[in-house]
């Protein structure tokens, strides 16, 4: 989007909508919290948005069709695992530090999500994981990282950046380059061998 | 404590609190539902505990007391600052598979202590904080641990086994001791030179 382009009302709610499921929680969120936050009557929300929870369900969609893309697009290539895996990391603190607030969101409210949504979402995120697995089992086959639990290494990995949903904001004393570059070789040293 | 002796009142209380805390949320358990639990009338809980505020208190205390311990066992030894880290993860792993509930509570519910409970665990929580980056930081001054920011690093740390909290339960296809090793080993080998 152009910088000229004005966002859309739409965008406008879903924005301010996960930067109140992040700080209040989902459950303690009103609809009249949200009105008053973009600014509107609680009313005419509802010309935008059909339910909270239909807010909930986009913001966690639009993260999961984030993550996937990186899943697929490692999947895909032809790089040896460590780099997959260090892509698919380096993916995943550009995602939460990008929109940390909706990354957040899809990360830890996605809980309050009421069936059949709740199921699917689960589902995603266990495919997500499966998958991401897989890589690193393929890493630990052909030697390149060390035999450890895929399962205990794939969940480390995966909570190792999770500190920056609460902690990450603009303006914090250390630069998106350094954290990923950090992190990665936090990681990426303890991984391969 | 042996296994002929009973557990008090008081022991059931705090460990059937942990478990609602944990699963419900803090703020969505009831008085009752802890009565429930235990298998008392509600009122005669308050023969045992002042509130439910103060049962969260005990828990977040009972786990703070731990951590805090292995702190300073780690600060007041000889051990070369890599060393101490990887015992601090270990005891890390081993609290929280020893008592998921408690420690689940205690890392994530303490957020709804009120004042002047709420500031006194999070200044604790800090001052942990600044004495495990204060080690990390040696490890870098001497040499021992590679360049990188220390708070990312402890953070990176402490984040990568709250997995944990929400996996862990006894009777997994995983043992502790692998737990142990395979997380210490993916840590440590990326944090030390």
């Amino acid at each position: 989007m152009s910088v000229i382009q004005k966002k859309s009302k739409k965008e406008i709610i879903l924005e301010e909508a996960a930067e109140l499921f992040k700080n209040k929680g989902f459950s303690a969120t009103s609809m009249r919290d949200l009105a008053e936050k973009v600014g509107v009557e609680a009313a005419s929300l509802y010309h935008h948005i059909q339910s909270k929870e239909q807010l909930l369900w986009e913001i966690c969609q639009q993260i999961a069709a984030q993550y996937l893309q990186e899943l697929e697009k490692a999947e895909q290539s032809d790089l040896p695992a460590p780099m997959k895996i260090k892509n698919l990391i380096a993916a995943h603190i550009r995602i939460i530090t990008g929109d940390v607030a909706a990354a957040s969101v899809a990360n830890e409210e996605w809980r309050h999500l009421e069936e059949p949504l709740y199921s699917e979402f689960q589902k995603m995120r266990k495919q997500y994981e499966k998958r991401f697995a897989a890589i690193i089992e393929a890493g630990i086959q052909e030697g390149q990282l060390r035999p450890i639990n895929p399962k205990i290494a794939l969940y480390t990995i995966l909570s190792s950046f999770n500190w920056l949903q609460h902690w990450y904001r603009a303006g914090r004393d250390v630069d998106n380059k350094q954290l990923e570059s950090d992190i990665v070789g936090l990681i990426m040293g303890g991984l391969e061998r």
